[in-house]
């Protein structure tokens, strides 16, 4: 298959890089580096990236930011940071995606454990994450020939947990590793409309 | 209690009213009518109702527009509806209302089935009433003073059935009375983090 994995720079990027690379044609795309460019929150930089990638079978965002805060304190700019961005880019990504992807072709998208664990600081990615996992659900309904959705929801990251362990103390850290096979199942299974929680 | 109540005029929240009316206070708003006039999509326009309306102890959003259409036919303009409206809209209300409620107060948004059931032309609703869910439970655990949060979610409205039945077949309509007394265990019970499910 030929896959577009935005996001390809990042920790889940990479893994995911390494899962499906050595069975499927890899296109990488990032803010800052691989083959093309994106920035999520802009349309037209979507587009353009998707216009250049050539013929997809499936669409992968690994990609996604959010603000971090305190309830009270997340200023309107912050709380704007998830919604254009990991929130609305994604669902961007996969209404422009869909398309233009191969018959039977999937989309899969990243929302997080923090969509149903909340944690101290993180009520915006709660919000964002359960709104992905909400367009998920429900675009898989419409979606044409065939084309999938599905979301991974991985836990905190191994990887990641030198930087965020204050934040998510008592959660059992997943390999990045082992996040990507929901990835794996999202883009080389049959099933849509689904989340597949990586815990 | 004192209960500012947003979309008072609406099927819902008139039979809000009806539930809460004989034992408490309420103050009225909404976009044209009620004691006082409020705009959920401008932030100025809440923090104004929310200065005019004194103390109190409980704030009720009745309220919140969202598009329908097809997924791929849906306009950024529309998706920006649901996310202005119904999402930020009632998160905003969430976050000025917070620190001016009495200790112990308490919030109540609403959302609605297509969180969990997704029908047709009904993505941008699902995407919006899943991110409501979630604020929901992420800033329960950050109010401050004992003030809880809560939503209510009822199915179609046998009120609105006539409208909205041909996009609803096989859902069991619930009368708008009933959906209130997920309002009054908000507003009268102990709970917080919690959604309602009215069905």
């Amino acid at each position: 298959m030929n896959i577009l994995l935005i996001g390809a720079q990042g920790t889940l990027g990479r893994a995911v890089a390494e899962e499906l690379g050595p069975r499927h044609t890899l296109i990488t795309a990032g803010r800052n580096s691989g083959d093309l460019r994106i920035d999520l929150t802009d349309r037209d930089s979507i587009a353009a990236a998707l216009a250049r990638a050539g013929q997809l079978d499936a669409v992968i965002s690994a990609a996604g930011n959010v603000a971090f805060g305190g309830l009270l304190e997340l200023t309107p700019e912050q709380w704007e940071i998830g919604l254009r961005d990991k929130l609305m880019g994604q669902v961007n990504l996969a209404l422009l995606a869909a398309p233009l992807l191969a018959d039977g072709g999937s989309i899969t998208l990243t929302t997080g454990v923090l969509a149903e664990d909340p944690i101290r600081y993180g009520a915006s990615a709660t919000l964002v994450n359960a709104g992905i996992e909400g367009f998920v659900r429900a675009a898989a309904l419409e979606l044409p020939r065939g084309v999938r959705i599905n979301a991974v929801s991985p836990g905190v990251l191994q990887e990641s947990m030198p930087g965020y362990a204050p934040y998510f103390r008592g959660f059992e850290a997943v390999p990045a590793a082992r996040a990507a096979l929901g990835f794996s199942r999202s883009v080389e299974g049959a099933q849509t409309g689904q989340v597949y929680r990586i815990a």
